[in-house]
């Protein structure tokens, strides 16, 4: 029985190695070693380390409940990774719904050949972001794929959440209604796209992913006149804004000399030939409240660092054609679309 | 403007086409078409339609949360795809620890040149099994990658349950009590093995794949003494029960002539040299049981169509070594272990 015992021992340390392999995803030996080798050391908790088949933990009247699955090429871009994105996404996606994160589950797609050292950053960023964000990883799930049918890793985070009392809904808007925006846009996509595209610009634009749930609770409890919520993510703030006025029916305007951009990410996008209207953010906020509401919504987002560039940026209007129109910097005036497909895939 | 919008509408039409493309992953307008034709007329329900960043329903004080992703290859295997498997394994997953499903979330990654029709049927295959399980998908999310970076469908699925009072752990399993199968093995991974390593060979095996959360709510319902259960998928039975025995401490033995297993299955098994024991099971359910309710489990097992074959298949020992020991026809004794890696990847 020793040698027996042996041989398997030695064989799964050999084949643990450096890179992943198909047979890391059998439900095996193999998968609990990668599983406690790499993931469970970096987002220990109690729920989590009980490795049953479903997470058991304390609920809530109402739930919000969320899933995205993380695709972004490359892996680790300027400001962030796609372990620091799956985080921040889905928490942004309960706390723009006004819910408060309860817990995280996470599911991988590896592909075989990747490197351990590789998973292992992801997984110290993801473990990283999940503590900013004060959230648990209580249950997940990994799966290996053959070289050629994936590409290092994809990602998939479900957020549960309890529900607040918010009104947070398109059906709340009104004529009258105030747009603020938390920040300067398009910094995600244009770094992702910079990276991917023009990989020898050296640049300072990074990445705004961040987790907003802390700030966006803030301006929940403080301001009673919010209305509705949303991340511009993929689509870009084109695409929510449009989004909103096709499904409000109102006619919504933007003051293009408003929207906060930054001159390193007009600049990129400018050499991409891409409006940074239409480009994926992972740390902003669009925020419609009641037009008494603005002051102090803009004094409750300043107060993070998340926020603290937050801008009044349009307004809803009692027109009925569901259109969201921008005034531009020149003066003029111009429909502003959902996106129809993306500029670069794999944004996020 | 009359002719702007008729170019976009005509273009999207044309985009729309026969196969998916990587801006139907975009987040702008061809993704809301495809998920608009493809996915929501097959899910629909009021929590769904709402489509916001989070869907919101009814919690519970305790809940469970598990998530899976599913790499099946081939996507359709006889007697399933890779959309029943989805709704099936995350129910199931939910079930085994005693939850009732509260809502599934579900996300896709597409790979482009996907034909569309493909992903319709896996759909269609999906919401039939989550109406045979009675659960409703909430919310989703669709990503498409490039061709060589994914295969076809990938599918991940987060399940939330209202967890009920039963104690269902590894730690509640003490010697004496019962192991019971609720019916025959390895009918899952023996089919999509042949599919793909024999795919010339013409057999009546099917994969098992199906919901039991209707099957494990009355088990528990009426039996007061279930304190395990756990569904053997990778890894299949072997892996569960060596998994417990290591848990536990405790010596448990399986009886090999007890274990059911098709005709067809014991021959596919023999066929590809595979151990029935190793094999991924989706639709079949280990139960620990005290002693004097295993009568009782079994006739509760016995009375759902995925439980006719239901049967006692071995006992725990008062023996702390945490071995699992299978007492084989022919009069032998063998240790069983945790497959190491998995016979063929991406089983489920």
């Amino acid at each position: 029985m020793i040698d027996f015992y042996d041989t398997k021992t030695s064989s799964v340390n050999q084949a643990a190695g450096q890179r992943i392999s198909l047979a890391h995803g059998g439900g095996g030996q193999l998968t609990d070693e990668l599983v406690a080798s790499c993931v469970l050391p970096r987002l220990d908790n109690c729920v989590l380390s009980q490795l049953l088949d479903s997470a058991v933990f304390r609920g809530a009247e109402r739930l919000a409940l969320t899933i995205d699955s993380y695709v972004v090429k490359p892996l680790k871009f300027p400001g962030g990774d796609i372990g620091r994105l799956a985080i921040c996404g889905t928490v942004n996606d309960l706390a723009v719904c006004g819910a408060t994160p309860l817990a995280i589950a996470l599911s991988l797609i590896l592909t075989e050949g990747l490197e351990r050292r590789v998973l292992e950053e992801v997984m110290d960023s993801l473990a990283a972001a999940a503590l900013e964000a004060r959230v648990s990883i209580v249950t997940g799930d990994t799966k290996v794929v053959g070289r050629g049918q994936g590409d290092g890793i994809y990602i998939t985070t479900a957020g549960v959440g309890a529900a607040g009392n918010h009104k947070l809904h398109p059906d709340e808007v009104r004529p009258g209604d105030t747009l603020i925006v938390s920040g300067p846009i398009a910094d995600h996509g244009m770094a992702v796209m910079l990276a991917r595209e023009m990989p020898q610009v050296q640049s300072v634009l990074k990445s705004d992913v961040a987790p907003l749930n802390e700030m966006i609770e803030r301006l929940l409890d403080r301001v009673p006149g919010v209305v509705f919520l949303r991340d511009p993510t993929r689509g870009g703030l084109s695409g929510v804004v449009a989004d909103l006025a096709n499904r409000t029916g109102l006619h919504i305007t933007l003051e293009e000399q408003e929207i906060p951009i930054r001159p390193e990410t007009w600049h990129a996008a400018d050499m991409l030939g891409v409006d940074p209207l239409d480009v994926a953010n992972e740390g902003k906020v669009l925020a419609v409240v009641r037009p008494d509401a603005a002051e102090a919504a803009l004094a409750a987002l300043r107060q993070d660092a998340h926020g603290k560039d937050a801008r009044i940026i349009g307004q809803v209007n009692d027109e009925r054609d569901g259109v969201c129109e921008l005034h531009t910097k020149m003066g003029g005036r111009r429909v502003l679309q959902k996106p129809y497909g993306e500029q670069l895939p794999r944004i996020c």
